[in-house]
């Protein structure tokens, strides 16, 4: 089964202590497509202006993302120019230009309306309803968002979430979106106003899966070299939903291996810049992660009633 | 087997945004002992002033732990004063006044030269260091260290860890010993000085056990009330020495079990002020929350070869 995105697709610029990228490919449905095109086909809406190298998006396509979507318009693509210092959880955002992205209002090809699992990337949420008005009820439909939306478009996002299965989103922003500084509640918070499921990433330090009557935990995968943290978020959620559309299979126990591929796929992203390291790797890569992530957290308890 | 523990017996006063607490018992020496009564004997070595009340630590008594070390002189005992605000993770210091505790020379009673399991919890790198050579060729020892120590005497930490086996230390802590800001790093690090294991607490990011060929990691449990923090990683170490200590085992296995019960010590810790909570709980809530944790992390991995 497919999975559709709508996110931007952008130029980064990017310093990290161990190098630097000029304008190489980035945006969130670009790490979202080049994760999740690993596991399932995925079709891909966004907007480009007329300076973006396209070529690079080749070997995208040549994995099966489905590019009907991406508009390309006369003007400048959205870059983003960014450093990382040896705290690589925090990113500098040096410059934002919007370019092109600042008009994008998304327009979903007729054979993407019937596409089983949608993600939303973090764009304008009344974007992100939008889109939803144009396809036609997907099995599962995620969402992701950003502080700039917290604080702008609130309502917009309470709307939002009335309509979607999946939020993810980091801790700082669920604190924010819920006014709770303790994640448990704050899930609690956004599960009573419309997800069932609640993924909040806290980047190095792993991620939670809530539900009404379950929470999982998934830690960090603890790489000896992050290289650039950049994209890792939409890595993970290209990851999880491309699990989902390959399996279609959305029980309990099946969505916690999609949060572990999620992990997996974001310790990738993170080895190289831009969407390289995705590009690189096989299902096999993924299968192997995943066997160290059990190892990582495996341990048996005793038998008897004293622990 | 029994646990020998080195550390502070203090009078916390803590405000958190739930409350308040005046005098009550806290110190290292003293979370740690009542953590790991639950599962072992402990000896527990320490000093207080004349205005200590004594009566409170009847408790822990009852349950097993043997205060023929803990020095009873003139003057006053270790006073801190803490506050929370909402965020739980970082303690603000308002006072701290050490009072008697700054000459404390450890002295181990001859019958408590022999105990198998050694933990040098936060105190003055030359006095963890003195105690090493009071006692007979434990089993296992395990030290802990603060900021403080590794600013002002880093060259005795780097001496003390060549004959521990074990050293347990915060994020930050690591980071500032080793010079390095990447945790996999630091652990390394810290083996080629001496430990061959090394936890690593992230306070509510969870912990992990770094040996030569594993890393090991849980979680911390995900709370819904957070009430005083205070005393969380020693109840965390109480709980993996206590846990040693009462099944005598080293191996791999046991000691991600260990850190686990520690987790759960620690989680249980900071439901309530002091070592309140400690003292209400028993073994069979030390099983139910390691089930916990279990079921947290829970997932299987898919058959075949495609993740």
């Amino acid at each position: 089964m497919s999975v559709l995105v709508v996110g931007s697709v952008a130029l980064d610029s990017v310093e990290t202590p161990f190098g630097k990228a000029e304008n190489v490919i980035g945006g969130s449905g670009t790490f979202f497509s080049a994760s999740a095109s690993l596991l399932a086909p995925v079709m891909l809406v966004g907007v480009i202006g007329d300076d973006y190298p396209v070529e690079q998006l080749d070997p995208l396509r040549a994995r099966g993302v489905d590019m009907a979507g991406l508009e390309q318009v006369t003007g400048e693509s959205f870059r983003w120019r960014g450093r990382y210092r040896h705290d690589l959880n925090a990113a500098e955002t040096l410059e934002t230009r919007l370019g092109v992205f600042s008009h994008f209002s998304p327009k979903i090809p007729p054979q993407f309306k019937d596409a089983p699992y949608v993600f939303l990337a973090n764009i304008d949420p009344r974007l992100q309803l939008d889109v939803l008005r144009q396809v036609n009820r997907p099995k599962l439909v995620a969402c992701d968002t950003m502080n700039f939306w917290i604080e702008s478009r609130r309502s917009d996002i309470v709307e939002l979430i009335k309509h979607v299965d999946l939020i993810t989103l980091n801790d700082g922003e669920a604190r924010q979106l819920t006014d709770c500084s303790n994640l448990v509640k704050a899930a609690r918070w956004i599960m009573a106003h419309g997800p069932r499921i609640v993924i909040i990433k806290k980047g190095e330090h792993g991620a939670f899966m809530f539900k009404e009557r379950s929470i999982f935990f998934a830690p960090a995968y603890p790489l000896e070299d992050v290289f650039d943290p950049t994209g890792a978020g939409d890595s993970f959620a290209g990851g999880f939903m491309g699990y989902l559309a390959r399996t279609g299979d959305l029980s309990d126990e099946n969505l916690r291996r999609a949060v572990v591929v999620g992990s997996a796929m974001g310790s990738y992203a993170v080895e190289k810049f831009s969407v390289q390291r995705l590009l690189e790797i096989t299902r096999e890569d993924i299968t192997a992660r995943v066997a160290e992530f059990r190892q990582l957290v495996a341990f048996e308890q005793e038998q008897g009633s004293s622990t």
